[in-house]
Formats: C-alpha cells, sequence, structure tokens
C-alpha cells in the first residue's frame, strides 16, 4: 500500500477549512457568503439577510470538566456562538444546541449545562429552537449553531478595510488567557496534593474572563448609536494577532498596530507577569476574549474615542507594508500569528 | 454528598430532550416553531419562512468506520438532515458542517468524507456555508445543520393529523436495518477470521440503504405535482412506530395500521428470514429508512394510490384508540415503539 497520508495537524485548522472546502461551488442564489467570515449570510428579502454560524466545543480540547461549572460552560458555549453574530453587526435570535455525552453524565449535570445555556438565551433574548442529543463514547460535545439577522446594508465583513482605516479593538484583551493559567496551575497544584484548597482568590475578573464571558451584544448598540459603520469586523476568540491576519487577508491590506495601545487590564498584567509572561503576548496570542475587532474610517475617530470601551490600536496600510507592530521604542516587528492549533 | 444522580438512559432520547429544554421560553416574534418537529421554523416574511433542523452522529454510536466508507459517511450525514426539512415539506438550501477528529485522520480521510459532502450538495442542490473543524480526542463526530425555505401556508408539521386521514408511507421500510445486520455479520466474521472475504455478495440493495441513502426529495416534487397537502409529516429516522408514536403523540389521535400494507423489499423480506427477523420488525423497529410518513384526507386517497411510491398503511383514529397494528389474521395489537436509545 503506497497511500498519501498528510497529517492534517501540518496544515491547522483554517489550512484544513480551506482544503476541504475549496472544491464547492454554489449552487443557491440566497447564499450571500459562504464559508470563511465570522457567520454565512443568507438573502430572505431585498433588504434583510439571516447570519449563520456554528461552533464545536470538545471535552479535553476546550474545556476540562475539573474547572469547568456545567452551567458556566453552557452559557459560554451560547456565549462563543453569539459572538460571532455580531461579528456581522447582527441580532442573534436562535440557536440550536447538539450534545454528545456519555452515560455517566447525570441528568443533573446536564441540567446544570442546559440552566447555563437557558440564562444566556433569556439575557441576550435568543430563542432554543432545536438540537440533537446523542450519546458518546468518550466526552461531551457541544455543537451550536446560531441564527441571527441583519439589514443587508448594515451587515460587516471581513473583507470591507481600507488602508487608513483605523483599528479598533473593545474592552481588553489577555484576561480570559490568564484565567486559564491560573485554573491550569491550581488543577497542577491539585493533582500533587488534593488536599492543598485551591488559591484562586483575588482572581475573580480573570477567572470570570475565562470561565463566563459576554459576547459583545453591547458593542453593536454603541455603534449604532454614534452611527459609526464598521468598515470590518471580527471576532477575537483565537487571539488578537490572529484575527488581525483574518480581517488583513480578507481585506487584502496589512496594518500596523502599536504596542503600547493595545488594552490590557492590570488585573491580567499583574497575573502575566507572575507567570514570567509578556503581558502583551497575552493579549497577542492569548485566546478566548470573544471581543470585536474592527476598522473605521478616519472621520469617524471623534465618535470612537468618545466611547470608554473602544481603543484605537493602529492603522490600516497597504498590503505590501504587512502586519506590523511598533514597540514601546519605536522598533517596528513583524507580527507572528500564532493562533490555537487543535490539531498539534 | 447526597447529591442526586438520575441515570440519563432511563429518560430515553426524546424524555431527555423534553427534560432539558421544558423551561425554556420564547423571546423572539420570528420563532414559529422551536424543539419538537423534525425542523423549526422561523419567519422571514409574510408568506415565507426558513426551516432549520441539526443532527449529530458519533462514532461507534452511529457509524462503524470499519465498514462504512467514508465518501458514503459524509453523503448519508447531509442526507439525514436534508431528510428533515423535507419533513416539513420544504426545500433545503444549504447547510453548515462541524467535525471533531482525532489527529489519527490523515488529510486523505477528511477529503473522502467531504468529497460525499459535496456530492450530496451538488445532486440536492444545497451550499455548504459554514462549519467548524477541531480534534477529539477519540472518535469521529459530525455535526449537520441544514437550512431551508418554505412558503408557510405549505408548511407541513406533525402535529396536524385528523381523525379518519389516511396514513401513507413512501419507498418501502427495513432495508436500512437489514443492511446494518448484514455488515455486522461480517465484522464479526472477520474478527473470528481475518482471512475470510466478506460475502456480501447479492446484497447491494440493503448496503446503499444503510450506507447511501437518498433523502426523499422526490417525495416532495410527486406531493405538489399531485396538489396533495399532506396534514402531517414526519421523517422515518427511527423506525415506523417509533415515527407513528410522535405523529400521534404531536396530533392527539390515534391511528390503526395493516401489517400486511406496510410496504418492504423482497430483499428485506428475504435477508429478514434468513436473520430469523419477522419482516415487520425489521419494518417497524428498524431504523434509518429515511422514508417519509405522512398524513392526507381521504378525499386525497385516489391522488396517493396513484403514485407507486406511496402506500397506504392506515388511518387516524381518535386518541382514546390507541395506535394498534392489524395483523394478518385481523388480530389487533396495541403498536409498541421500540426505537432507539442511544444511552442504553
Amino acid at each position: 500500500m503506497s497511500e498519501k497520508r498528510t497529517d492534517i495537524s501540518q496544515l491547522g485548522e483554517f489550512g484544513l477549512i480551506d482544503t476541504l472546502t475549496k472544491s464547492f461551488t454554489t449552487h443557491v442564489s440566497s447564499t450571500l457568503k459562504g464559508v470563511g467570515d465570522d457567520a454565512a449570510v443568507i438573502s430572505v428579502s431585498e433588504t434583510e439577510a439571516m447570519l449563520v454560524s456554528t461552533d464545536m466545543l470538545v471535552e479535553g480540547i476546550h474545556f476540562n470538566l475539573m474547572y469547568t461549572p456545567l452551567m458556566h460552560l453552557g452559557y459560554k458555549s451560547v456565549m462563543v456562538n453569539l459572538s460571532d453574530i455580531y461579528a456581522m453587526n447582527g441580532k442573534p435570535t436562535q440557536i440550536t444546541v447538539s450534545i454528545a455525552v456519555s452515560s455517566r453524565f447525570p441528568l443533573e449535570a446536564l441540567e446544570e449545562l442546559y440552566a447555563g445555556i437557558k440564562k444566556a438565551c433569556d439575557l441576550y433574548q435568543v430563542d432554543l429552537v432545536g438540537g440533537d442529543t446523542t450519546s458518546s463514547l468518550s466526552g461531551l460535545v457541544i455543537s451550536i449553531t446560531a441564527i441571527g439577522v441583519a439589514q443587508k446594508n448594515e451587515i460587516v465583513y471581513r473583507g470591507g478595510a481600507k488602508e487608513f482605516d483605523l483599528l479598533v479593538v473593545s474592552g481588553d484583551l489577555g484576561g480570559a488567557y490568564m484565567g486559564l493559567q491560573l485554573l491550569e496551575r491550581e488543577r497542577e497544584v491539585f493533582k500533587a496534593n488534593p488536599n492543598i484548597q485551591p488559591d484562586l482568590d483575588g482572581h475573580d475578573y480573570l477567572l470570570e474572563r475565562q470561565l463566563k464571558p459576554e459576547a459583545r451584544k453591547d458593542v453593536i448598540s454603541f455603534l449604532k448609536e454614534l452611527e459609526v459603520q464598521p468598515t470590518s469586523m471580527i471576532d477575537i476568540s483565537d487571539g488578537l494577532a490572529s484575527e488581525i491576519f483574518h480581517l488583513c487577508d480578507a481585506s487584502k491590506v496589512g496594518c500596523t498596530i502599536y504596542d503600547d495601545r493595545v488594552p490590557i487590564d492590570a488585573k491580567t498584567s499583574m497575573a502575566a507577569i507572575e507567570f514570567n509572561i509578556d503581558p502583551i503576548t497575552a493579549a497577542l496570542n492569548g485566546g478566548e476574549d470573544y471581543e470585536l475587532l474592527f476598522t473605521v474610517k478616519q472621520s469617524d475617530y471623534e465618535k470612537v474615542v468618545s466611547n470608554p470601551h473602544f481603543t484605537v490600536i493602529g492603522h490600516i496600510t497597504d498590503k505590501d507594508s504587512g502586519v506590523n507592530l511598533v514597540d514601546k521604542h519605536g522598533s517596528v516587528v513583524a507580527l507572528q500569528a500564532q493562533g490555537w492549533n487543535h490539531f498539534e
């Protein structure tokens, strides 16, 4: 047998999706956008479109049940999906939830998970409209599809950034990653000595960023109130650097961001230093912040900086200039997208 | 600790879904139908609705890679979902595909899987518009969401059957189940002696029913051509008996079906007899036929019987009469819904 075997870990998640889907063609005229943005866009009338996004969370890859309360996991699973709808400047309306679960899970554990899902649905005003429940020979798998609506002329794609646009992020970055480091450290301590109580006091902010993130529904409202239509947008699930690359690739542009402009909470910085991690590394390469990264025209600068949730971190350049980071000393370095490769 | 632990296998799949989702309320006016039918129904205009259905297939539970070619698995995964859209009398338009896969899978294996998905998309004219790809610590998990469209006044729900309506099935039943028995038998033989070649000659029909089923797109066209609007409909994924119970429960009716009217192909009967299984048992309790079960008004009888793909197998009664099977000798027995409980 000389069957060819290519290791999928070489491709990374995005290379893999590209390879697997590149031969697919479009058959239906209502498909306005397929694979390649935060959500698919389906035309439903002259002025309106439906948005569809889906994410799969796998035990042992995306979450560790040793320190993840099931209620938070249910809540977070919904947030991850709603975040993709907001990243299109849309409004999520419905979700479906499928789970594969081993029979070692008692009903009460699943009720906890669904209590978190329900809390998310109630708070974000979305309806659970379907799903599937099946058994699994091993861990828990959660697959959620979010549906949303948007006016066609308000949808924001990844590919709309233009030279001289400003690059903006909501909230602060790196917190979810430092929360994960804290939880992993306590897990190691616990493994070594189960009698030692976990030492997580004073870290509520970071733990919440990791275990119970919020999708930035408010950002969409702020943008509407400010009458700012972003030229491009993406949600920050895999780390700022990786998302900047996606946005620049799709828009066929480069960008320059400034190290000291990247918003990092003091609690994140302090934890990073404690772990011997440069805070900017946590912000650039740590994932799961679920903030929004978007670009606006320069003329929207005053409006954007008037909102304390928004930080201008750089600007869009031409493609040939590449994707660059300017550090505190003014040195320019090409940005590296580490991101996450679940197959490594 | 006196934590309550209820075994989920006691509830069965449908009991579990009911328990987990019963407290959810509706927030969005576009949600016309949530959990509880083949697909959710979302209003998109005065006359049109979008249909959404999702299914998860898990290695070791829904398929065995020892005898399931990956191309067929990809194709079947799409069929399972399109079938749910047809069961609402809708037209599927888009799908999303998420997979969790162990890194032991080479790229070439995933390309086979996606070749099957593409074949299904091309043949059924649906677009792949999104998905997620992640690693898995164990087996392959495939989660597909299908989106479809329908005119609101043409959507057929499970709950519309009325007393005296006729119960109709498309195609023939039990074939997929007998195909599975053949494959399982050969797997046992192979395990006992890997040098023996599998003996599957002459069983193409049954193997295809199991490995590469077709969703009944044609049935929806036939119904339109005949100008028959079913009063209720459901797809037969878990076995005829189980689906009859779902339909009667949702419609708050009973029914009587006739043993000798249930359409069973001669190849299915012969294989069943070879396996010491009563063919009617394979048809009633074997799953995965992906035929459609629907009810029509008595006045549509002539139209329905004019189509060789349709078989009238009984009629709807009042709820108190229960769900009954009349055997060849005229004896009436209460039907048992065995169906599938993946948690057992």
